[in-house]
């Protein structure tokens, strides 16, 4: 970790006190050397590929200052990033973290920040190994995490052939209804409403994706984090196919009463809804057996069939086919 | 790279268009899957660590929007971030790029940027594997690049024992030279001023770095990216060691009179002026001998000795011995 001035060093060292793993911890994530020299130092396993991404996390754009608890910010901007790593069948390993903080966060706020950011490490076996810190009037921050996949059975975007069914895990559309509930909420928001679970606290399906890229079972895959209607084309142009997904089979969120009169429909919600980071994923019809209704208690779904035609086309009972149009994340919603 | 709306797309295209390397190019540096997919797959070599580094690059922090040409913006983002690299005796491969741009920015200063920070690439061998793009009112950059290092090879900071001689490369304080004229200076700056050249365009010591290590030279070694009086201290503090250094010895920038008369003093810039990206090491008394006075055209000077009392002291041939007190890069002196 890269260390400049004196303030920032005291940053460094609430990092390595909150949320360091211990040497032994480090070593057994092939981290040979972690934070204090001038770069991290890890070591690959034989025989495996490494996996590289990276993601923003700012306030304002992915997060209120004054809306989401710090303990899920620092959850959420680890379990994005090693979503990617999950979406291409790997195991997350270890991650480095550029902080920029005002001064007024570098107390409690820091704390319960390195509170959610241990948390959701250990849960998704990522050791930090290295970073920046700076201070800022916002706070910015952005996660590069390092996966591993046995070499050449990374599982991409642009598998997918014709007749392939297309599942999903989990239910979209949990983490919009999240979002628009807290919306409403005066101040911040409770950690602990279970309706806000999934915008908070999303859970990258790193179990399922290795699974299935171990059984050779999916064609194609990516995660969903800006919503089914546009990350689905994306899949499909990437593999230069198309898609027919029946509407009735999308396992949707599930909708009080009292928020279907304020206007929130589960099938829109988990069509254009983002931030669920469930995976989404191709098998050939002839494998369709091999996967189950659950894996690990994440229900699995077929949510319809890979195209030779190319475009996405929504199938609904009443109005009949339609083409499905990207109407999904917008990183402008919040603020500009 | 992950992808998110539209708009967002059309930045990534100019990526992929101005700065994205070929298929074969990625290839031969290891990147089995690069933009376009979940995250990158990168291929390590048998019988290398992986170096992982990541640097915050803010306007207002680092660069200002208005003084420093965009070309040298993309052509810094990198080099500084590879130089941790060359700190360690690796050599880069691969790079993230997170990028957040003004819409303002989208056109002519995305293109001079990525003008930038590909002759970077190209010079430094470090290919674009991925990373995240999204637009915002400040101009953001983070980058993490990856490096290669022979196993059990990498060379820390912690490894100087009493009795190694202290060097540095090449000229320390050009880099704070050109800060001062470029802030003395009214609109943008003129990139071809050979006296900001070391600010604008600095180069990574990866070549030397390797040398060292290959040779097993070094017992320590650091880049020096806040100033010798900010790094020396560090180096000795993560080594159990002290210093001793000669003022007389330091190869400190050329200063003009009329300079001079502005109250520029060269000893001043070359021990606390941050940003040089030279090389800190040191080597055994008995290797001294194997320390070229050039090595490819880079002067490398022995500026002291390492000493078993810990503290820094500089010796100046008129008022002595006095510690050396860090005085060197503050992240906030531009803006807060």
């Amino acid at each position: 970790m890269t260390q400049r001035g004196s303030d920032e060093n005291s940053i460094l060292k609430r990092i390595l006190g909150g949320a360091a793993d211990s040497t032994q911890s480090l070593i057994g994530h092939g981290i040979r050397i972690g934070i204090g020299d001038d770069a991290a130092v890890f070591r690959p396993k034989a025989g495996y590929e490494t996996i590289l991404t990276c993601d923003w996390f700012f306030e304002g754009t992915h997060f209120l200052r004054d809306m989401h608890p710090p303990d899920a910010v620092g959850w959420k901007c680890l379990a994005r990033a090693v979503s990617d790593v999950a979406a291409m069948g790997g195991a997350s390993r270890c991650f480095l973290l550029s902080l920029a903080l005002p001064e007024s966060h570098t107390g409690r706020w820091l704390d319960e920040f390195l509170g959610g950011l241990r948390r959701a490490a250990r849960k998704l076996n990522c050791v930090l190994a290295g970073g920046d810190t700076t201070r800022r009037r916002e706070i910015l921050i952005n996660v590069a995490v390092v996966g591993e996949v046995r070499a050449n059975r990374a599982v991409l975007r642009s598998g997918a052939r014709a007749g392939d069914l297309i599942y999903v895990s989990g239910r979209l559309g949990e983490a919009e209804l999240g979002l628009r509930l807290l919306r409403r909420t005066k101040g911040r928001a409770n950690a602990r409403n279970p309706l806000m679970k999934k915008h908070l606290y999303p859970e990258p399906r790193l179990a399922l994706g290795q699974w299935l890229c171990d059984r050779r079972l999916a064609t194609a895959m990516m995660d969903i984090s800006d919503g089914l209607s546009s990350d689905l084309p994306r899949l499909c142009t990437a593999s230069g196919v198309g898609a027919r997904v029946e509407s009735e089979k999308i396992p949707a969120v599930w909708i009080s009463d009292s928020n279907r009169k304020r206007g929130l429909y589960s099938l829109q919600l988990a069509i254009h809804g983002g931030d669920d980071y469930e995976l989404l994923f191709t098998v050939p019809a002839n494998k369709a057996g091999m996967v189950p209704g659950k894996y690990k208690s994440v229900v699995l779904t077929q949510i319809g069939k890979i195209t030779e035609k190319p475009g996405v086309v929504l199938l609904q009972e009443k109005s009949g086919a339609r083409p499905l149009n990207p109407g999904g994340w917008d990183p402008f919603r919040m603020n500009r």
